[in-house]
């Protein structure tokens, strides 16, 4: 059987994540963001595709870099508002069975004890379905949010984020033994002392002396779910994540990326099929390639240029404003937010900005389903990527007629489940146990 | 008309809430709490009987002043495990309309950035139905939790209580004008900068310069409950809450206490009916009077001492083991989960464990329809407050035979609502807006 195409929702608890200005588009319905239904509604058609997850992207602070300030972000509701996502899935979860739930969860904005809870609970109230997309945090206006004047820097932020690491580890997996809950009405004994253990801990940045308030739910650690494009990242993805994203613009530089990805996770004493990787995509379908292309020329005609610079300017951490729009300019860096970017180009601030108009500067596939599939499929095969993270455009729209149109032809080309497997997010994805693996570094935190 | 009563479901997301063992009841199906359909069918039920709430209440911390240790309260499940409460909220909400929820809140545990963005999230996804229990952190273990040795001395905590409330009432009533948000596709403003405000707050514990992330939700700031004892506690009370919950168990000195707290809050400039107070009450209700009597001795059947003992040593943070268990205790103080008590007694610590059994050591009436609603009724004309915390014994056994038999018998007498009113959690209390009105403290926060 052919290697199976993993696909996340890649979503956002606000209006515009990846594609400024599609709001303004007459069938968008982004605007409905406040309402249960409106995620209820999404995860059904998801459901009904057989995606493995949606995934909610987040930030805790607003795109003020360019021109030093929020102003352009507010105008175009460039990921502002942007409301909590981990409360719209548990209304997701009332109205599905199978579906995925990715979280984005910024390390600097909860202790490890209370943001262990919470995600326990969600993995209990899911039935197990629950990724955590670890986040060492980014923007300076959310370190402002919490009372301090930037963040930390990008190397004490990983440091920071590997002892929370296991901070959580040890609570989720060394605290509850399996076992431990005997729930004995006659003897009166709900769960027996000597099988709960009390986790110490004294680190540098974190102090820890409790036991965890959660019983093991399904698959105790979340799926991890990481997209660090540094060298720092990428090693804490390579020891940490199960899941990874990264940015794709090219098949040769993303495959070259892959491959070390992999690498750095069998040097960690991991295999390489313990690491699956998504590559941000973008797709417009329609019934023909002309038809595709004109939806497309269409939802451009909907961008707010201002909205993309800011969000451009706030993922650079550069004022692009400071540039004219047809300069390139020299001082590009990788994207934090979309994983390791792979491109060589050089675009210019207009470039830049358009590109975030439909997207969110993915890789936009743009054709038939047959067009959409073979483009799908010819990733797969030259980069040895597992899967998509799917940037929308139009919403609701542009899931309905990934369901409707591309998912089909994917089946037909047994590429693509056509039932999902039972069981936790873990291990649907990985057709394994939905407990992290002997091979994982939380291992190190079981009982012994 | 008279006065109409008040209901909340007092709850937790735990197994073992108030009334500890009774999980061993045959009928008893509160093992599920990790399930949203249980959630879900509560609230239905609930709502079935136009509860005007579902009150979570939380701890972030494990009952080990008894012996010591937390093993009592393990084998018990004395409020252990205890789940996330917010989690379950948009569970509840996706299957109602009208019910709502209060969610306790600890203020050590969340920077108020982004637990702002929490509650405004919830109350879009409610439409405007949530409710916050300002808690100021009690249990020393809970403290451990998040790596410090003990809890933060009491009067301290209501000063650190006092500035997060600025600060989040700031956020709420303070960022976002209404109106700023226009959605105005042809032009490509989303929202209007100039009436977006940033919130510097440079106070004593907390910093903050940033706009609140979320755009106005239907209630801005969330219905505010609180249930402090202390003078201290009975001072914020008396500034910020307008709901209130106390401990009852006779009527004169709740009716002293009722009167000083609704005296107090017109000293702070508001109006005595801004105050909802509702007394914690359990019922155990039956046909008749002597079926109900003897539902209450089969319940107590059930009771589990020692994790009755956790509890109450936790809330008094004093070991009772120490005592002989026919001891009347001399330092027994006020319980600063249940609100002010207003007991003139002195119980002895097995009277203290048995009160905790069934009903969390309220005050608990057992009866008829006819019974229950006469006591009801006799408690509000007698002490003047508004409704009643029901504290649950078997779950949910007790809130159906209440929605069955009990309120009923109270629309009958016509002291409580055979409809639902239209709006927000705060219009239906108080039948005014969905905003807090302009003698509240937070008014001070809103744009001029």
């Amino acid at each position: 059987m052919p290697r199976q195409m993993l696909l996340n929702a890649f979503s956002m608890n606000c209006i515009a994540h990846q594609s400024m200005g599609l709001w303004r588009h007459p069938r968008d319905r982004s605007r409905d963001y406040t309402s249960a239904k409106h995620w209820q509604d999404l995860a059904r058609t998801l459901e009904r595709g057989l995606f493995d997850g949606i995934f909610l992207a987040d930030v805790s602070g607003v795109y003020d870099v360019y021109r030093g300030s929020p102003d352009a972000a507010l105008r175009a509701a460039t990921q502002i508002p942007a409301n909590d996502p981990f409360s719209i899935i548990p209304s997701m979860s009332a109205v599905t069975e199978h579906l995925g739930f990715g979280v984005t969860g910024s390390i600097p904005y909860e202790p490890p004890y209370s943001f262990a809870r919470r995600i326990s609970t969600l993995d209990h109230l899911t039935d197990g379905r629950i990724a955590w997309n670890v986040v060492t945090g980014y923007l300076d206006s959310a370190a402002r949010g919490v009372g301090e004047i930037a963040q930390t820097s990008h190397d004490t932020r990983y440091d920071i984020a590997a002892e929370y690491m296991e901070v959580v580890y040890k609570l989720w997996e060394g605290s509850w033994e399996d076992g431990a809950v005997l729930y004995d009405k006659e003897a009166g004994v709900f769960a027996d002392p000597a099988m709960i253990h009390k986790i110490t801990h004294e680190g540098e940045y974190f102090k820890l002396n409790a036991i965890h308030l959660c019983e093991p739910s399904p698959q105790r650690s979340p799926v991890i779910f990481q997209a660090g494009s540094s060298p720092k990242g990428q090693a804490f993805a390579a020891t940490h994540a199960e899941c990874m994203f990264i940015g794709a613009t090219e098949h040769e530089p993303t495959a070259a990326l892959v491959s070390s990805l992999r690498e750095q996770a069998v040097g960690m004493g991991r295999r390489a099929e313990d690491l699956k990787i998504f590559a941000m995509m973008s797709v417009v379908v329609d019934e023909t390639d002309t038809a595709a292309l004109a939806k497309f020329e269409d939802f451009k005609s909907y961008g707010l240029l201002e909205g993309s610079l800011a969000l451009a300017s706030g993922w650079r951490g550069v004022d692009l404003s400071q540039f004219d729009l047809d300069e390139a300019p020299g001082n590009v860096r990788g994207n934090a937010i979309q994983g390791s970017g792979t491109s060589s180009r050089r675009p210019t601030v207009r470039q830049l900005g358009n590109a975030l108009t439909v997207g969110g500067g993915a890789n936009v596939i743009v054709g038939s389903p047959i067009t959409v599939a073979d483009e799908l499929q010819a990733w797969m095969e030259a980069t040895d990527i597992d899967g998509f993270n799917l940037a929308y455009t139009v919403l609701p729209e542009c899931y309905e007629e990934f369901v409707d149109m591309v998912v089909p032809e994917l089946q037909a080309r047994g590429i693509y489940k056509t039932a999902y497997q039972a069981g936790t997010m873990r291990r649907k994805l990985f057709g394994e146990g939905d407990r992290l693996p002997s091979s994982h570094p939380a291992d190190a935190f079981r009982p012994s």
